[in-house]
């Protein structure tokens, strides 16, 4: 269970201090969905005009919240906003019961916080197929309102945990026309991570001024080479929600502006890989960089292909530099590959080329690679120039131990 | 290491009876490829006149042994035939040298047993990207051929294991005109197995005689419903080799036969389920029936990606009936799917319909199937008419323990 894993060996030191983002206040509470003396429901409320943009999971038997998030986007700004989620139950694949919690909740919240039920989204997460104990929820929005808190962002993202080991955050500060811009963001998410779309839960907030349409452009982009890119164990999460929320408050407009898009990318690549750091029994971050293949979209197929075969990931939790496995994986992957061309580097150390083991390359070298904690693995094909990079995480026993008897 | 692993709870009783197969004859050697203190060389010699049909990995970084066989298939039948297998090392992704361990071991297989060079096919399985050590294979041919024996196909089944647990054999006898026509199979294989084509080694002789482009087409028609539907762990092999000889002793025509396919179907089947039981880390086989999708062909990616999560199979493993991940599995596959018209069930237990969990569904009923060795997950997607039924294992600790520590 969440509360008794060690926290992973891969986590940084503490959370970030991240920037103060006027605009949107935050509040958490202990509802009782299923986990038991903590935090489990966060309500984030932005004030009226912010501009809201949001990804979500392309799974077939997606949630009922996200099925209603989805349904909203891309409306009025003009009403205060918020945010609901609660952790320990996914509202996923419960039928019509399902919607009808999703209907109490944004009912209530709308009620409590003035915002418009149209600008309320809710997220749940963790076990799927029970029915959610909306009414548990719902009992705790007045408390929630009422202490409301623009620096309890932290806080938030501790609430939505699950089986995460540590809370995770990003921010960055920008200077457009002499003016600073804040942006702060939250995510949870260590398993069943293979965003198809966006992964598990990330909110993101800026004092920004954006335009709307703009902002839900600029946010499915990034989404691409970030969240997109990054996979725990191949399988997709019913309730993967990525939302960017732009308060304006700064007075700042950032629509179109270059710096606000590469903080923007920073925050959302570092979410990104603390995820993967948090990845269910991980003991090794793994940056896969292909390059050389025929077109992006190629290359990302044959780094998503090394990054899910469960004999390179388990090569590298016994620490083995087992380049046969990565040349297997590159092999099944579906993607062009001639055997001959391609070349293959452990970190700096190259390993293999021209079809074979590199007449340079000493096992031990191999092997020093594969004891730190951060390993990176380059694949250049020599077909073209599309490129692509992916993280993931190991496979070790604790991957077994966390999903042979957490039921998510 | 393949000798010191337990067998696998899954194992049949004992390697069957199988029927002996005039035309071909078998001998085994210890040459010390990588093993110490067991046999790794089999060489099966089949007399003049044999059909030979072959079905290979798509892999793209696939072994040179797998590039040369391709190149023979649908020769001239006229002269004796054979086929020579090590264990220990795959000879894949070893450059031109590995072109160069083939023809050598070629042309010395050729020149002692008689058969011509386009009738001698090679098949390597194990360590990927290390040289074949050839000339102490080829130092066994003489040996080898002096002890060419009839009766020793389950020799043969032994000395082609890598981390398998337990030899794997199959057969079959059908009577055509009042005629007997045999069918005899070996197959070797535990991890890395998702075959796109046809899986790890396996070798299938019968006395009927088959024309050989029959012979072809036969063999990759039952190919698609067997082996290519069972995966232990997603991960293609470089060397997947699946070849099927007709020495014709028996003097029975069976081309176009309907009832030597079907035995022939049923050799097949036997052999890849086999394959599964003895998945690396197996404690459960299971078979996932998908019906009601709008093809066959999305009822295999639906059965494929319920087989291949990593969160179903550990579930599994915990014996939990965690039916949820099975419908994350069907919404992350890809293919078309309805929430509210999904039905699952686990052996006769109805789990889920109508978009949620079964009203007649008691927790302990799905955990009772759960507890079994063999489990059967039914989903029906309530679209169409498209099927499919694929096998798999679940994922262990074993799984990791082998695959951290062992090099293949």
């Amino acid at each position: 269970m969440a509360k008794s894993m060690p926290v992973s060996p891969l986590a940084p030191a503490a959370f970030p201090d991240l920037p103060l983002v006027k605009g949107v206040r935050f509040a958490t509470a202990a509802a009782g969905v299923k986990y038991k003396d903590r935090t489990d429901v966060m309500l984030a409320v932005l004030d009226p005009g912010a501009a809201v943009a949001g990804v979500f999971t392309r799974s077939k038997t997606r949630s009922a919240p996200v099925r209603d998030c989805q349904a909203k986007l891309g409306g009025d700004t003009a009403g205060a906003a918020a945010i609901l989620v609660n952790s320990g139950n996914s509202n996923a694949f419960t039928g019509h019961y399902g919607q009808t919690s999703v209907a109490e909740i944004v009912a209530s919240v709308s009620k409590i916080t003035g915002a418009p039920q149209s600008r309320v989204f809710t997220a749940s997460t963790g076990v799927i197929g029970e029915p959610l104990p909306h009414e548990r929820i719902v009992a705790k929005i007045a408390e929630l309102n009422d202490g409301l808190d623009e620096n309890a962002v932290e806080r938030a993202a501790a609430a939505i945990m699950t089986t995460d080991t540590f809370a995770k955050g990003a921010g960055a500060t920008v200077t457009i026309n002499g003016k600073t811009v804040n942006i702060a963001g939250i995510a949870k998410g260590s398993g069943m991570i293979a965003p198809d779309m966006a992964t598990m839960l990330v909110y993101i907030f800026t004092d920004a001024q954006v335009e709307q349409a703009a902002l839900q452009a600029q946010l499915a982009e990034i989404c691409n080479s970030s969240f997109n890119c990054i996979t725990v164990d191949s399988d997709t999460s019913t309730s993967d929600s990525l939302m960017l929320c732009a308060t304006g408050a700064s007075g700042v407009d950032a629509t179109g502006n270059a710096e606000f898009a590469q903080a923007l990318e920073a925050v959302m690549m570092d979410l990104a890989h603390q995820v993967v750091r948090d990845g269910e029994g991980a003991t090794k971050f793994v940056e896969i960089q292909i390059t050389g293949a025929v077109s992006d979209a190629e290359a990302k197929v044959h780094g998503m292909a090394i990054a899910n075969s469960p004999l390179v990931k388990t090569a590298i939790a016994g620490e083995d530099p087992n380049w046969g496995r990565v040349v297997m994986a590159i092999g099944k992957s579906g993607a062009e590959a001639d055997r001959d061309r391609l070349s293959i580097s452990f970190g700096d150390v190259l390993v293999a080329e021209k079809g074979w083991v590199a007449s340079s390359y000493k096992e031990e070298d191999g092997a020093a690679q594969m004891k730190q904690d951060e390993i990176t693995i380059k694949v250049d094909l020599g077909l073209g120039d599309g490129s692509a990079t992916v993280w993931t995480c190991d496979l070790t026993h604790q991957y077994i131990t966390i999903n042979a008897d957490y039921r998510s």
